[in-house]
């Protein structure tokens, strides 16, 4: 018997979620749910239906697992409350400063419908969160460094996009080189935000534009460039469609910490993602922790979790037996 | 209130552990038991008594969770069935292929007892084991890459001592820097033994002993030495002690797999270990194990468990709030 999984949201993420159910032969995609106009929205599954979002209710009892694909500003905060009602969902919601407030709103909702809501699942928050508490657990008293990139950071690239006379852009994070061989040699570095991270842009401008004042305006931008050294390349828009059409991203987690009686001995943990697509990946751990909420619901479990509330074992289609003999 | 802890065994491992309990304000070391005259044993901790093995028993109300720091060859398959009658128990039982049956072993006795029984936690089995789960639940269909090193591998340095004229050896395993940088590539590369691992010894020979002789008989030692690449250096006693006197480790778990309707993205996952002491490293693994085994049986939970079955947030001395707020 098959997993059944419903699809909120088809942008990037949602169409991510249909490709990552196709992965996984325990799983299988039941219905896709859109705000949209349903006869617009064309996916890559045969046979399977496109629905209004508000007739998701109706469809309770053929979804074991909702996914929800929508955003954190504004969807999520609505919606991962409002679909435990009626579902186990999984959400991606990264407002960091946000998530005891979504965590309650989510889990009141969750306890009272009696269904599981597995929220700020993805690679960070999600597997970036897992590492920094193994490490904190594992190296108490040491640091953690977190670094992002080189990826395509969309909230940047939207800035440059509002700069008068950008047509489009692409902004790259890129983490310093010597910042992070600082941090993997155990030297336990202070490091500011510019010696962390550099941002590179590549922006098509309007014909006549001035291109000075687009730069100016971009590297003294406060919050999103001022603290950082930025580059800027104007290309035209064949070229970035071209050669930044895809959405990269990745980084580091690295917990350096000592142990010993007198500290005698430096131990570094670091784990490194490497994306190709940043929406497929954090797709492909939005259904691995599907896998999770069924299991914990058909275990009587109900509420809100997050990645720390889940034993891995829950994430693999293997049995407890097959897990110790294969990956331990 | 603290959580007791008990160490039986007091070598590299259970000294870490002693070490370790120092760095988390939430445990005590109760007490240490050993197979030796408790007389000759002297710790770090003061005021902190030395029993004999046999007394272990008798100490079942004072102790919470017993660490286990025996070998996996001979002690652990006794000690850990036996320990788990009277304790919850962690150990760090590392010979892969007998996992299964230690696992039933533990775990019939745990049940009976009603305590929670921990193995092979450490760093591999423990920290690789996890990230093996994590990376083949979210990229099914990729590949798995294990590197161990740079650093002393025990059971190769006691094979070399036993060679004819070999006073004493240091054998480092290392990782092939372009095996490492091809797997990280995404090309998803076959490795072959020789090519995933050089070996590196250093020796002591006695004086006048056959040089040529000791060196061919390292490099074609069976199961040991005869699929790698090694190389060996003939030192002094002094140096030997001098530069080679540490016990560092770690290594390297990668995943590589693809996402995407037609597998047209690749991600890789890389977790690395960079370790001063090995001891310590995983004896810092075991006490945060520790406090899991304690509060899984607060909750009414026994029997046999790895460290795929255990949430992260068990492992941590925050609660799920202050986690979510710090580290999610």
């Amino acid at each position: 018997m098959t997993i059944k999984i419903g699809i909120l949201g088809y942008g990037n993420l949602g169409r991510g979620v249909e490709c990552g159910i196709r992965h996984n032969p325990d799983m299988e995609l039941a219905a896709v749910f859109t705000r949209r106009d349903p006869e617009s929205v064309k996916i890559l599954t045969e046979g399977v239906k496109v629905y209004r979002a508000s007739e998701a209710p109706e469809k309770k009892d053929e979804i074991d697992v909702m996914i929800l694909c929508g955003g954190s500003a504004t969807d999520l905060p609505e919606q991962t409350p409002e679909m435990v009602k009626y579902f186990n969902v999984v959400d991606s919601f990264d407002t960091h400063a946000k998530i005891p407030q979504h965590f309650d709103a989510v889990d009141a909702a969750a306890r009272k419908s009696g269904h599981v809501g597995i929220i700020s699942v993805g690679w960070d928050p999600g597997m970036f969160s897992l590492n920094r508490l193994y490490g904190n657990a594992i190296l108490p008293g040491g640091k953690d460094y977190t670094f992002w990139g080189k990826g395509v950071s969309q909230g940047h690239s939207d800035a440059i996009r509002r700069v008068e006379g950008v047509i489009d852009a692409r902004q790259y994070t890129i983490p310093v080189d010597s910042a992070l061989e600082a941090v993997r040699s155990g030297s336990n570095p202070e490091l500011t935000t510019r010696q962390k991270h550099t941002r590179e842009c590549f922006v098509v401008a309007e014909e006549g534009a001035d291109l000075k004042k687009i730069e100016e305006t971009i590297v003294h931008m406060p919050n999103y460039f001022a603290d950082y050294d930025t580059t800027v390349h104007f290309i035209s828009q064949e070229e970035l469609q071209r050669e930044h059409g895809g959405i990269p991203h990745g980084g580091f987690v690295i917990r350096s910490g000592r142990t010993g009686w007198t500290d005698d001995n430096n131990h570094v943990i670091e784990y490194r993602l490497k994306l190709d697509s940043n929406p497929e990946f954090t797709s492909s751990v939005l259904v691995a922790y599907a896998r999770a909420a069924y299991r914990l619901n058909k275990e009587g479990k109900s509420g809100c979790k997050t990645v720390f509330d889940v034993a891995p074992a829950c994430l693999s289609p293997l049995d407890g037996k097959e897990l110790r003999r294969s990956l331990l």
